[in-house]
């Protein structure tokens, strides 16, 4: 019997082994969108009710850093809202979905006022924000390392998007073309904090039980729109009918 | 009678008029240290406890923004937290307010540790975070307009510590230098913000409200500092003692 918490290699093979479950590349919607197999109509309701996660996505990292008293994590954490919120009008991550928005054939003002959005993602991403806003920090900041998955996930959605939709090009995949290079630079920096800060076996529980929350809210979200516009195909009241919208 | 609720110009008037009533350069502290009048440890109490007032000010505003939808105010206000944080280590405002304490004496490292603050120093500004995390985004906004008011006090600071006080110099004051840059950018967003936002009688209220509140939490930092250390000078359990924390 020990008393020491697990390794840092072993903890971080937890985590890792979390992102092997969990996350919502497993989805069967993502195999339907990367495979080609989505409507143009699915693929307009995925790029609507993602908008939305992408928006919370810096208020998320402001609610974090409102919680920092440490002015050189506060400085670090801030580059994150720069890559959504841009450094001008037009550029930015959430800039770069609206070029997708268009690309698939949705008028940006409308994927911008948020109507549409699935009850059930708002609920979910809502729940993602208040999370980072009221957990410890060590959670909240564990509950970001969804991102050490991300980079799969989006070199094989560049390749199957570009192989089996026309909307696909330089501009349409932007977003995705620079969250390869920004994501692996914030994931290494929470990875590394996440493992220097959970030193005992309540943090490592903890910090595990936030990433697989964050899998639960990623997972949740493709489960709304399978349900609402794949399969039964049930939109649910206020979801975004197919023809709204459209440029 | 009428349902209209005051013009802009008579709202912005009812703004200023709570500055030029309430604002903190009227308190004794801050003539007494802007006449020269102040001891060494007097300036340094001041340093000490309003660093916890600089350090708070990026969280506060990361808080703000942690509840902005929109991409384009969000963008707009981080400048706020850059101008505090700084875009490497060292720079910034937090930063160029430990070059202060450096000038006056006290070691950089201890007043960033936050020991010696004065417990209503905290009280203070740990209920404007609160405040503008809580409130509504109109009084959220509002509340930072006490920076109408600050161009001048930093301004008679400069002068009254350079004529005043041999810590004096390019390097100890370039916090208050910056500020009369940064300051007047800031609240000409701020004040048209507030104006064009607040339409009706109950709008407006609440933003005199905010500005009062904030003018109050000013204040009370400066009858705590004053209390403690000038008149009647008891220094409260936790409070910093002349001595400590010396380079």
């Amino acid at each position: 019997m020990t008393i020491h918490a697990p390794s840092r290699e072993t903890f971080e093979a937890r985590l890792r082994q979390i992102g092997d479950a969990r996350y919502h590349d497993k989805h069967p919607f993502h195999q339907l969108l990367h495979s080609g197999g989505c409507t143009p109509d699915q693929v307009r309701a995925w790029v609507i009710n993602r908008y939305y996660y992408q928006t919370r996505i810096p208020m998320k990292d402001a609610a974090f850093m409102s919680r920092v008293t440490d002015p050189n994590l506060r400085r670090i954490w801030r580059s994150r809202i720069e890559d959504h919120d841009g450094t001008e009008p037009g550029t930015g991550g959430i800039a770069r979905w609206l070029k997708l928005a268009e690309g698939v054939g949705l008028d940006p003002d409308y994927v911008a006022s948020e109507v549409g959005i699935l009850p059930a993602t708002r609920f979910a991403v809502d729940a993602y924000v208040r999370f980072v806003r009221d957990e410890p920090l060590l959670p909240a900041v564990a509950s970001s390392l969804t991102e050490l998955f991300a980079p799969k996930i989006h070199s094989e959605r560049i390749a199957g998007l570009f192989e089996h939709y026309d909307f696909a090009n330089a501009e349409t995949m932007s977003y995705f073309q620079n969250r390869l290079k920004e994501a692996p630079k914030d994931v290494a920096f929470g990875l590394k904090w996440v493992l220097d800060h959970a030193v005992t076996q309540a943090d490592q529980d903890a910090a595990a039980r936030a990433l697989t929350f964050k899998t639960e809210v990623l997972w949740a979200q493709l489960d709304a729109l399978y349900s609402a516009y794949v399969e039964p195909g049930r939109i649910p009241p206020g979801g975004w009918q197919p023809g709204e919208g459209l440029l």
